[in-house]
């Protein structure tokens, strides 16, 4: 593609480093973006810009009841722009990625609202519902009415099976009761439902008029006066207040007393009841069908891994930038150095840097992945491969979360250190990303929760070949290694020197090795709870810490840098970005195994004094050979400064101008805003 | 003392886990704190309570500039109710750090802008200062005056000797001309200095008529008309706006253009520049008494290590208390159990608890070291010991405050996680909790920076022993072990049952082994640096990862264990709670060293599957043994309820009723607030 479209970035104090890139950032932008989806950002970045109803200053105080109002006004806003139709999704998916990213980078709380009410609401209707709820379907697009996700319950997340709110079908008016038993089942974090929903999707316990009940079902249930917003009759609906973070979000309760829908409203795609009162079902298994009630999360999952890469990318653009700028002591009282200059700080942020680039490609070709799975699932593709690829996407959602979320976490919380009281000044912005990032640990399932999903599928691979001696090979390929499990264990590192570990093929190796031994050592401390007499409930809660929890992590972090590693060695890569590539996988791989060096040890994979020290000293100078690199590699992926919003980041470098004015503007602000300081005296 | 005194906890929910404990939490809560203690602290927190000016609903949205105002305010009721005369903090020294310790629970931005002005702005004068400043602690005490510590810079903080604001004194009217050459000079993040500061102490250089510099001093220098407080000529002042926490202290910044201040407003006790312009100072070298103007530093890492305890106990009471109430799955579907039975909920907040432990008795009795040199100061004790005592208390200190506000930082974020969404509800408080104690890691110098003065020191006594032969051996003895380096270099774990790892015994001598291993590798990655031809500033900065750095926290590490291992085996700690104690000992050492493990392997201390194997599985059973203590050891340091400030942590233990009604409440108010919602529909 066309390089000479990208814009050239202003000159200023961050030229230094820019001259001296041993790549070309406009050329890896263009490789990691394309053509077409450089312009659709840029436009959806400008249409914001151009908008009034966008314009914001930096850290503006902003009370949480006008944040959710003004949310409300730009997401109704974003409904009109429609920046992307249906047809254009479904032709190119990674589009609504990227809009996520483009809505996300400006404020989490919009991409949330937007997609809330047009995809966990309206999506789903459209995916588990029937011909009979298109027209809600139609209403969202038409701002009509206004959706959202009823799940969770007060005293219930994680144990979604244990929701207590029900559906009980009256077959005299052909309605359903739908009915909060108590206040600690009142749907409860229902993101939109706080001010602005007028329908929402209520998962509830299905009764029958013989008082079987038929698990969870998804209901439309009407909750407000599309016209007034006001709660209608029997709901009793509210804001939760305020959060740590995503303010412009209106996440809300409801409590319902008896109220009665029509029977149409059940979302009918896996079980249905008759008028008469009859239940019927195209599953046999209540389990499968709940399963595939719930199928829809794992793509929520993939997605909230790049919501979280997102949030590290901003936060590093900041860092990094303002670490090449800000200056701090020398080797001589007169003559100061970049912050970025000491190793240090380079150690802090530059494996951040890999770890973006890593996730950057992870998060899109396991979205591929997911929708491979989904393109079958449409396709009602009832092979065994297809089953196979869900159990694996499966597990890849479960563990990619935590991976993306807490290294955007720590990430960011080492991007606000780096760069001390600066980063401390919300106008900066880095407290918002941390604080909008930390949902992404604890939503569509507690990380660690989920992290034994993907345990007990690398588990029951090792149980059917044990058992069964099937050959371990999975449709995408991420746990064929583990049929060569007892050659792997058998393996040793055999690196001497830093230029061989400073290749990521030996951490692939390392990887492959830490994974079956935690396979083997997972598998060993569930037998051994067992023949205690613990029951299997037990069995795999002792064995979660230090077993199945390392494990399921170490397995996404091997499949991470081994896509990422496949990515510097395919061939369309271009040749000039693939020494920049390598240092950033090999950096990956070799910061990412530290955290995991006591079991390597541990196993006798290493031995002796010589392998940890390689290693530290090839992550360090990886970093050193990065730094020159680090602000360019941020250029590749910042967006414009309207969107990040953070005057220490701007792309000019003008670190001090930029602050100071926005210090000056804040004050003028706050004191044409402010009574009289009449109370303020002594 | 009479346990009697201590009033029992509402029963509830709790009960089940208070009637499981080994020990008796009215003797811990009396052994710790003592009866007096005890009183005050019961005192302060019903004073708060039952002044109305300190009410406040958790996680009420209040907008930055009304939570300065109210702030304020308080503060000046502080003044009023005077808790703790001067005399009683010099009689009783541990009084000014429970009296931080409660307001900081209250809000940090409370104590804050009580103590900078209090201790920052009065105790500064009078320790810097002489006879001729005695009003200006007179005018705080009385409320006539507000005062503040003006250091940092715009672009500049750790480089305090950096600092471009200059006094130029003028003999033709016995004044001193303040002025900052422009805007990136300007005083920043000031605290107090953002809207009610009528007076500072500004660091700058002073000039004497002969153009002459003699390095930074402090001056006091009128900013606000104490009436009107509005900004006084030549002098341009404002609020830098929101911050990520801690928004009720209004921290500011100021340009002086040429301000004219009395020769007498110069704090004059290490220099004084006579009437006719002589610069005189009883002090030689000039590094010297720059050390000793910037000496009172330390006092205030070692309050911020106790400040940062002090968040990580409200978190962990708040998650325990949460963890014991909330259940989530169960063995069977009907019958689900307290999330704090299982292993991997254990394992992320009981070693946070063991933590507590160890830093609450390590805070208070670095305090005391700190005071035993304080008072050899004042005392003007010129003994080497004395000179000593310096240098390691602010060794201590450099390394205690990011042992502390690291600590701390995981451990709440932890607690926020461990509290699932609910901890992401901002009126549980974890998210103020974790934003207040941020600036913990970056105030009174970088946690980074800082912890090359600890290596520093440390590194200082092996060249002093390589070469002059002296003895290791520092008047608090906490590097008195070093001198057996080359013995317990040749040390090996020898441990080869749990039983024996759960002795806190075989995590000194690990700790031990660790530190020399550390120390001697540091020193010879330094001298590589060199031999590479590195100048020093290179060399010690090439240094820091995996050596230098490491090596300080590895020293406070086993600092803060010696210390609490010593408590736990001390005569007067109750037969009662010594269980209890070394429990909470053993899991903090374990916890502690296993950072290290792969130190522990790299350098031959450890070798083979068992050591870390053993380690880890005592401490999964020392969490397990605890996990019915656990209500009870934060019960020992939880505030009073209303401190506390989060229903879900509630001492009631009512989790939902307490959560619920708290949104009720908080939805009434918003309603009432709140416009109509007509700009809200669709």
């Amino acid at each position: 593609m066309n390089m000479d479209k990208v814009a050239d970035l202003p000159s200023g104090p961050l030229d230094i480093y820019r001259q001296k890139t041993s790549f070309n950032w406009k050329e890896m932008l263009c490789f990691i973006e394309g053509e077409e989806t450089l312009a659709f950002k840029q436009h959806v970045f400008k249409t914001l810009e151009n908008d009034p109803l966008f314009a914001r200053t930096p850290g503006e105080d902003v009370p949480v009841e006008k944040m959710r109002e003004l949310n409300f006004l730009r997401v109704k806003q974003l409904f009109r722009y429609d920046f992307m139709t249906t047809e254009e999704s479904m032709s190119d998916p990674l589009r609504t990625v990227v809009l996520n990213d483009c809505l996300g980078m400006y404020d989490w709380s919009m991409a949330a609202k937007f997609f809330l009410n047009k995809g966990m609401f309206g999506a789903n209707i459209a995916n588990t519902g029937s011909a009979r709820h298109i027209k809600y379907v139609e209403n969202i697009n038409d701002m009509k009415i206004f959706g959202c996700f009823a799940l969770t319950e007060l005293s219930h997340g994680s144990n979604t099976r244990a929701m207590r709110t029900t559906a009980t079908y009256d077959p005299s008016t052909q309605e359903f009761v739908i009915n909060s038993p108590d206040f600690e089942a009142a749907k409860f974090w229902v993101g939109n439902l706080g001010k602005t929903a007028t329908h929402a999707l209520v998962f509830a316990q299905l009764y029958t008029p013989d008082h079987v009940c038929h698990g969870l079902h998804s209901f439309i249930v009407p909750v407000r006066d599309p016209k007034t917003l006001l709660a209608l009759p029997g709901v009793m609906v509210g804001d939760m207040g305020k959060k740590l973070g995503q303010n412009g979000l209106d996440n809300g309760f409801a409590l319902f007393h008896n109220v009665r829908i029509p029977r149409e409203n059940l979302l009918n795609k896996t079980g249905d009841v008759t008028p008469d009162g009859r239940y019927v079902t195209p599953f046999k298994d209540p389990n499968k069908r709940f399963g595939a009630s719930l199928g829809a999360l794992s793509g929520g999952r993939i997605s909230i891994t790049r919501m979280a890469l997102t949030n590290l990318k901003l936060a590093l653009t900041v860092a990094i930038r303002y670490s090449a700028t800000r200056r701090q002591f020398g080797p001589k009282d007169t003559e100061e150095i970049p912050v970025l200059e000491y190793q240090l700080q380079q150690w802090r942020l530059i494996p951040y840097l890999a770890a973006a680039y890593a996730l950057e490609h992870f998060s899109k070709t396991i979205f591929m992945n997911f929708v491979e799975f989904q393109i079958g699932q449409i396709m009602k593709d009832k092979s065994d491969r297809q089953a196979e690829m869900g159990r694996e996407i499966h597990a890849l959602g479960c563990s990619s979360k935590p991976l993306g979320s807490w290294t955007a976490q720590r990430g960011i919380q080492e991007c606000r250190e780096a760069c001390g009281g600066h980063g401390y000044l919300a106008m900066n912005r880095l407290g918002d990303l941390r604080n909008d990032n930390d949902p992404n640990c604890t939503y569509e399932g507690d990380n660690n929760v989920l992290l034994q999903q993907t345990s007990n599928y690398l588990l029951s691979w090792l149980h059917a070949k044990h058992h069964d001696g099937v050959r371990i090979e999975s449709p995408l390929h991420t746990v064929d290694f583990l049929d060569d499990m007892h050659k792997i264990l058998g393996s040793k590192f055999t690196a001497t020197t830093m230029e061989q570990c400073m290749d990521s093929a030996v951490s692939m190796a390392a990887y492959k090795w830490l994974v079956c031994f935690l396979l083997e050592e997972s598998h060993n401390r569930l037998k051994q709870q067992r023949a205690l007499g613990k029951d299997e409930f037990e069995a795999r809660n002792n064995s979660q810490v230090y077993y199945c929890r390392s494990l399921a992590m170490a397995y996404i972090e091997h499949n991470c840098l081994q896509r990422f590693y496949e990515l510097t060695t395919a061939q369309d890569t271009p040749a000039g970005l693939r020494p920049v590539l390598s240092k950033l996988c090999a950096l990956y791989g070799l910061w990412s195994l530290s955290n995991h060096m006591a079991t390597l040890y541990q196993g006798g994979y290493m031995s002796g004094r010589k392998p940890a020290e390689m290693f530290q000293m090839s992550i360090l100078s990886l970093c050193s050979q990065m730094k020159d690199d680090a602000v360019a590699l941020v250029d590749v992926f910042a967006p414009t400064d309207f969107i990040l919003n953070s005057p220490i980041g701007n792309a000019d470098g003008q670190l001090y101008k930029n602050l100071w004015s926005t210090v000056m503007q804040g004050n003028q602000i706050r004191n044409i805003k402010t009574e009289s300081t009449s109370k303020c005296n002594l």
